[in-house]
């Protein structure tokens, strides 16, 4: 099968080139970036998988509508046009969008909203990630949709409570969500529900990097055998 | 609410009535026991919880369908008559039965067999659990329980690896069992699903032995209010 | 042996007494509180534990002085004046102080030091501590201690970070110290030392809050054969 | 500085060798295996490390000793005959022999032998490793060396116990040995000294196998310094 890896010349598109070279299934992988526009191409993929950046989007979606090719985006990062936009693709051809293409940390996004769906109010709930030495921003992008995730299950938002020092006795209700910092920690996301007897954790480790680009080629092989519409990981994994 | 505890002098039945006398919704607690039979009792029960022994079983269905008390049913070890022998009763009262009351293992269990029917042959499965260092047999009733759902939700047995000493490589499929021992360790249980990428980890850790002692008492409230018919923790939760 | 309790009925107090009782070693048992005076006390004891208040020290070391008493001091809070005052009074007695009475927190102490000491500038130090959600202060007093002993391995005072949210990159030897809190956790702490390649983790976990108690009673075991001076948690473990 | 690996072509041979190139300490990088003899060597070596096989270790001491070079031996499986062989080269040329090279490992060796020199008899002592799917043997080989020197801190051997089954109570003073096995893990060994009361824990976690490598590049800067004799991790560490 042709793959276009659209954005190519990044972290996570290399990851991707790397891990398809490696699966037969992938016949031809070809990329485009900001040196490389579309028309080097000399095939037409029949899946595209985009980790540019959100100023890319309109191209992405222009060359995938033109071309009635499935697109699966990895992009982080977008404002509210441009999930319109990625609404309107959808009804033209297979999109599947994710912050996480991971299929493990997708399993931890539906157990922690189960999880928190059950106890409700019984749990005080704390969330931990550790992420490498390097990270710039804190809490990590999948911890935000832990919490998200959590709240959706408690059914209301919560207060978030991100560190804590001198006089600050836990409100009750309140979410901690701790960011450790350390090294070269690949990912590592933990959800914690305690209460007065027992304490129920589930957690989330990624070993190496490679695991969101497998995650995001088993999404392309996914989307292109779908009809029409918009698609996440869950679909993915049978999670609905 | 007035509670018949039967097996009133074991270690769960001291817990259950403890645990039962800080809580106002329970007005009358009475319990039954090789010493005090119930020829004894002042009042008829709403709800009976059985802590005792699979040799009690036949005079405990007896007389909680003899007056038309729902029935909690927490003692283990039972045969395939006895089982048979609830199934009966709840035709005529309604019973729950269950080998651990607490609530956050049964989250567990819900987990552990969604997991396995995600990720199937895709990750190799390790349960771990710890207890303290006078508990007679491993691995734990739970862990059993723990693994039984995990094939359930693989939708097949496995073989289960109870330890590795010397030459012993991982067979392809195999669930490695754990059972670590030490102090007075309440009770921990952990199950871990490896691939070659990530790992996904769920835990449960009790910290006070009335953990189950208030799960039984949640069954209790629960069952009084079902039609005829048998039920089990899940229910409780609404894990259904 | 005879035991006097100074701050009988504070929680530590009477932790130290329901251990003791339980200990054929300590022959009589005996308290001081706001309501129970010196005056009322029908032995001299042999040895004294006080966990009462920084106000109530001047009374503790007088009484101690005037009967030749050693004595065990684990309330906390103090000024730098009841430190000298506590020097002092070392000169005429044995005096054994500690901000944490647990034979495990105090090897923790140790561990600590050490490895920041041969790791240096190897590793990022991250601190997770988590308790009991009715806390106050974050933080916990050992976590403190703990950032301490790592500060006098490493040879020089650190920045502290206490918790991260935006964007917040990891500062070059800055030592993160993270609080959660949650349910009735008894007490644990954690210190991580990350590098590129490895992580050396060790931690502290308290099952039951008699561990201090039965600390303080091993101090006070320790305290009555010593000379004249002022020990510490570490000469009773020969930590020195 | 001029490096000889004896062992080019097995699996720390050749991550040796991608670390040393990354490091402009090393001049010029030779190696030796079975296809590759001494003979062939342009340059006279500054140091040798070998990662090779015992049956190999007659030529590597012969080499080194004939040319008086430092070095650092990592190969393991040796018999009484080969560690006499090493101990006989030590009275020519500075030698330096560990069966991990892992920096944190070894700092792994130092706590756990003084923490159970510290706890004694007050503990129950379990030990967990976790490894990859393909590893043959179990326990590792480090694990075999964190119960050796617990049981150095102990002051005497016991009985080790590789996994429970069945009706199996814990012995008193028994270890614990646990052997995980699943996907791609590195490396990861824990020490628990478990009492009534609490928890002490001790960990190490290897997130890349290199860590080895550069241990033993450690090993080779420490060894070229140093008179004739025979030398551990724990001297490149400064432990002793």
């Amino acid at each position: 099968m042709k793959l276009l890896i659209w954005g190519l010349s990044g972290t996570m598109g290399n990851l991707i080139s790397v891990a398809a070279q490696k699966d037969s299934h992938w016949s031809n992988i070809a990329g485009v970036d900001a040196k490389n526009p579309t028309s080097n191409l000399k095939h037409t993929p029949e899946v595209i998988i985009d980790f540019s950046h959100p100023s890319a989007l309109e191209g992405v979606l222009d060359y995938a509508m033109a071309h009635g090719v499935p697109l699966v985006i990895g992009t982080t990062g977008f404002e509210k046009e441009h999930l319109e936009a990625i609404d309107q693709a959808a009804k033209h051809i297979p999109v599947l969008q994710a912050t996480n293409m991971s299929l493990g940390m997708n399993i931890l996004f539906s157990l922690v909203e189960q999880v928190a769906g059950m106890l409700k109010n019984k749990a005080d709930i704390e969330v931990i990630e550790s992420h490498h030495n390097r990270k710039m921003d804190a809490p990590s992008g999948s911890a935000v949709t832990i919490v998200e995730c959590i709240e959706k299950g408690l059914g209301e938002a919560r207060k978030h409570q991100h560190g804590r020092e001198g006089q600050c006795p836990r409100e009750k209700g309140e979410i901690g969500v701790h960011a450790i910092r350390g090294g070269n920690i690949v990912g590592f996301h933990e959800a914690n529900f305690i209460n007065e007897l027992e304490t129920v954790k589930v957690s989330h480790e990624a070993h190496d990097r490679s695991v969101f680009a497998q995650g995001a080629l088993e999404a392309a092989k996914f989307v292109v055998n779908q009809p029409t519409g918009l698609y996440h990981m869950k679909d993915v994994l049978g999670l609905t």
